[in-house]
């Protein structure tokens, strides 16, 4: 890979929702975009921590005992084991960094 | 942790230049906020790729072979074992992300 990728040209390339893509990996660690909306399901990842870093719009991680708001420009790292659900109030695009081979729904 | 971590804000809060700060741990994976200008020194790490993130600014990676530059909102990851110069013509301000315990010079 010779170009350094703008991830909002990459997000500008698919319009589905829930559906990320990757456009690089780090050892083992995938950066992926992805485009949302509305609620997505309780899950965990046992193994391994999660990050969200917010390109357009705003996320919320919602655990059992919190809610945390992501806006653009922020990052937040789910830590691995916690019960939670992402959603967003109106289509959020965001950047997922997580390693190599992690299912969405975690154990759920 | 238990909000969302602003970039931006993170940046702000320091002056000196080359002088990564460490903002959140993804496993054993950092980011880091940094501040740069003028050029780094000739370097590779054997052990890992390293990316970089473009918060504000411009900054080049520069290979023995080419040169890539990376813009505001782009993303680029400098492969393992190659060696590179990291430098920036103006101030850029920029996230890095790689393991624990990477020594900036690598093996230079």
């Amino acid at each position: 890979m010779s170009d350094a990728i703008d991830l909002r040209q990459k997000l500008d390339l698919f319009e589905d929702l829930w559906h990320p893509r990757v456009v690089a990996e780090l050892n083992d660690i995938q950066f992926k975009v992805v485009k949302f909306e509305g609620d997505f399901v309780w899950h965990k990842h046992d193994d391994t921590d999660e990050a969200f870093l917010v390109i357009r719009g705003e996320m919320i991680v919602e655990f059992r005992d919190r809610v945390v708001r992501i806006g653009e420009g922020q990052l937040f790292v789910v830590p691995k084991g916690e019960e939670h659900i992402t959603r967003a109030e109106a289509e959020c695009h965001a950047l997922i960094i997580e390693p190599r081979g992690v299912v969405n729904t975690g154990e759920a």
